[in-house]
């Protein structure tokens, strides 16, 4: 959700009419830590509701009302491409924990202060999602390379190679032995939601390496792994795996915050991952495929 | 490695000649900034030495000598159960890197001084390892719960009751629903090494939990597992699984200072981890199976 | 505040009618990112609000009526120690502060799970704020010294004995050379509100040590310190001094969680630290001073 | 120091002949933990040495040996700017003790990747640490003010304005109220050493800022300060203060690593840091005060 705000309560401070805004998705369960901290992201019960996804309305509509906390300002240069700020603080808090956890758990990290800067990034999924990872990561100068199973020459990885990212197909790496060509990567990325892609990128993490989760996988199929041998690695490599959901007002912020930056090093070209945008009248056509063109698909709503 | 120093080097400050003290296991590539700062445990190069594992003579013999900075004094009242030490220490690199990320990553960790008091764990296989991992556990006042495949009467199970953890007999679980009947923990220790069982204990995690893998299976053999509901949960629930392996002088350190509370809170309950003792000329003896009335076997080279 | 729930609003879970629980006492400005996570003791802008300290009426009352997020449920066996739930969370926040801080700077702290346990802690000022430190950390298992300006024998120093803490006399100390006798401590925690004092209990931290001052002094006197000494020892030392003032929800919680430790571990020897207790008709009494043999004072509005 | 290999021992890897490198200062005592972990800067028994200050030979020749895990190899595009490797390392201490521990104890920095992008930041004295200092603070994109008492036009204040800093002059500051026209900052860096400076700079301090002193005040001259005032401060704003001194292996790393950076974003500026270079024969020449034009002068002892 993303808007320009038309009028605020009398005690609101954090916008004013004019402004532009997000709301958060999530609203917390009012009982446990996490949601008293306005971390309902982390929420302990599971009671929590999302607008437009569990238990509340979303925001398909011309005007919304929520309250204060649940608010990020955005700023007027951001205007074209505000609406990515929450699939953006996704990745936001991917990122975040998994920088966070190696910077608790490396025994040189106490004395760093960059730890992205030049570490081996690998983000799978070149969707929404896998490139606003990827330009948190470049933001950060970490060597990044993507992974999807499009041609080259299409517009995902011709925007990420545009970032200063690498882009690897995946159907030419073997499936066997993936990291014989990629090398192995300190911080891996996730956003496919593909259960078997998932467990297959394992193979690619490098020794103390961190690998964060954040596409769903549907279904409930059975899926044959070599799951001795991805223990064995995750024991003797000091590995960790951990999933990420949601995300917190905080990390729509960083999102926000990180759009600026990006518009100041790549003035434009976060812009251009809206490639389609439909009036809300004509809602079909959002929902049909645009093929290897689509990157992200907005719904307007304004008048 | 476990004994009573005969003499040191004229600079030694740490130990003299009647101390006991353990050395460690692991010594580092000389390259890497880990093991620049004595936590080979972490070593990124994998180019480590091994006593008695890999590329370096073991500890089977009547007198060892190695450099300070691998040594770990030990309080004479730990005479009986010093050579702990080593297996506890892998279980405390493994409890310490499971709390130190739940500090970091869960929101309202900054306010709490014992994180682990009170909380859910689960510690899998009651070998030597798993069962100083309780120790540890219970001895921060955590909820422990010990889960094994052998009689609650036999002498696994009956030494936690006695530090006032609860056996969970593993054949009596369903299989599909392990958790109907046990709950969800909080943290979860694994020393079985049995790679099935090491993914089938993603079902009994709790929301935002931490699961800590030290046993190494062998083998390759393919496993059935259903792949998009184990990373489906870990998405949504936020959830950490990590690989723990070896541990750094520090964490011997941490072992022995447990071994001495333990001493404390439970009087001469330690040393009945070691059921057989042999002396190294009955070394076959030692490696012969001493059924389900066996925790811990040591071998004495003591003149 | 500390009372017995007799109503409670539909949507609360918290607590139900005949629970006990205090309530907090800062309330957020509700515009800064602290206050928003339900931190108002880390308020940025200042425009928090406190009852019965600044712009909120207090709960000198019989009956009070709050909001479920400031609330904190107290377990009946602390019925008469649950009052002292808000001097502890200074306390409690004060200790967490500085633990979490070495946590984080000392390199060898990665591998800890016990950090107090051994240090040697110094509280100064051994009113209730101050006792309750030396409590918090005696759970803990630190050893504590306490520094006052009364007799030995009289009642605080004496429930600081009972709780294995030593008494140190600062009458007794040498003005230029005060660790001449006492050593120099890890943590020091202040609690007495003199500037002076505060200073000179630099003099006592040791190398890489933590010192959390809690007192508030008023006034503007002028002050003749050795302040290049001071700042010398600073920073060859690598110490940290810290102010922390007043005390989120989760440091209500952590102090009802010490309180319950405390009760199983000195059975009511808490209770020992009310020395006084005054129906509210007679507050006059309560304002007067109950010389050494008080500790904490409390007024009774129920009916 | 900072020199070019000329020969290696037989198992070194880090560098080889025609390498540049540059070797740490203090060596370690050999007992305690941080001095066991490469983290000799917070030795905790005071029985290091250091090269040329206390204990051992310093640098001041053509020809130097040493231990590989105290060297950091040096690009060679740094050779003009390499000898600044040591002074920044004190910066990089001072700036990563100062920034984790905020990432610690702030409620809202689990959340944040960057902290300190657009945060008030103020360096006191525009000597080589203090201007280092604000070289890696612009590198991260924070708002850096510098504190001196020179004239604008000096070397000093212009080189920090090239990097996109504001200069300050102290002279022209009320000495009561400070803050007044420049505000409260978030973090302060102080390199001046001048005891009085280190006193009134905390009340240029900001709710929960940080402030690390660097400067080592000399002699024991008293001081009169508003010690309730500082403390009172200090308290209801949670502000931290820490000494930081001398710098781990690490930090000369994270220093040769933003000269690097600085390399790309500011081409040529930061060897103009080096005012002055003297041979080694006309060392006299090196210790003339070389007035308002000097920043960093260099001995030179290649043949």
């Amino acid at each position: 959700m993303f808007g320009q705000v038309v009028d605020v309560g009398r005690t609101v401070t954090l916008v004013q009419p004019g402004d532009y805004a997000v709301f958060t998705v999530r609203r917390g369960c009012g009982t446990c830590r996490p949601c008293a901290m306005n971390r309902s992201d982390m929420c302990r019960t599971g009671l929590y509701a999302e607008r437009g996804i569990w238990g509340l309305d979303g925001y398909q509509t011309e005007f919304v009302v929520d309250h204060e906390p649940y608010a990020v300002r955005v700023a007027p240069e951001l205007e074209a491409v505000g609406v990515l700020a929450e699939p953006f603080s996704v990745a936001a808090k991917a990122m975040s924990e998994a920088v966070h956890l190696q910077l608790t758990r490396l025994p040189d990290m106490a004395t760093s202060l960059d730890w992205l800067s030049g570490k081996r990034c690998l983000v799978a999924g070149l969707g929404p999602i896998g490139l606003l990872a990827a330009l948190s990561l470049r933001l950060r100068n970490a060597d990044v390379s993507g992974l999807d199973v499009v041609d080259a020459s299409t517009v995902r990885p011709q925007w990420l190679n545009r970032i200063g990212g690498h882009y690897i197909d995946g159907r030419q790496l073997s499936p066997d032995h993936p990291t014989d060509h990629i090398g192995a990567f300190d911080v891996i990325v996730e956003a496919t939601g593909m259960a078997a892609l998932e467990f297959d990128l394992l193979d690619a993490l490098a020794i103390n390496g961190v690998y964060v989760v954040t596409g769903i996988p549907a279904g409930d199929r059975s899926l044959n792994i070599d799951g001795a041998k991805i223990m064995r690695r995750l024991v003797l490599q000091n590995q960790v795996l951990l999933g990420s959901v949601n995300a917190s007002r905080d990390h729509f912020q960083l999102a926000v915050d990180d759009l600026v930056q990006a518009g100041t090093r790549w003035p434009h070209h976060v812009a251009d991952l809206i490639t389609h945008r439909h009036a809300y009248a004509d809602f079909d056509a959002a929902f049909q495929h645009h093929g290897s063109d689509e990157i992200k698909v907005v719904l307007e709503w304004a008048a």
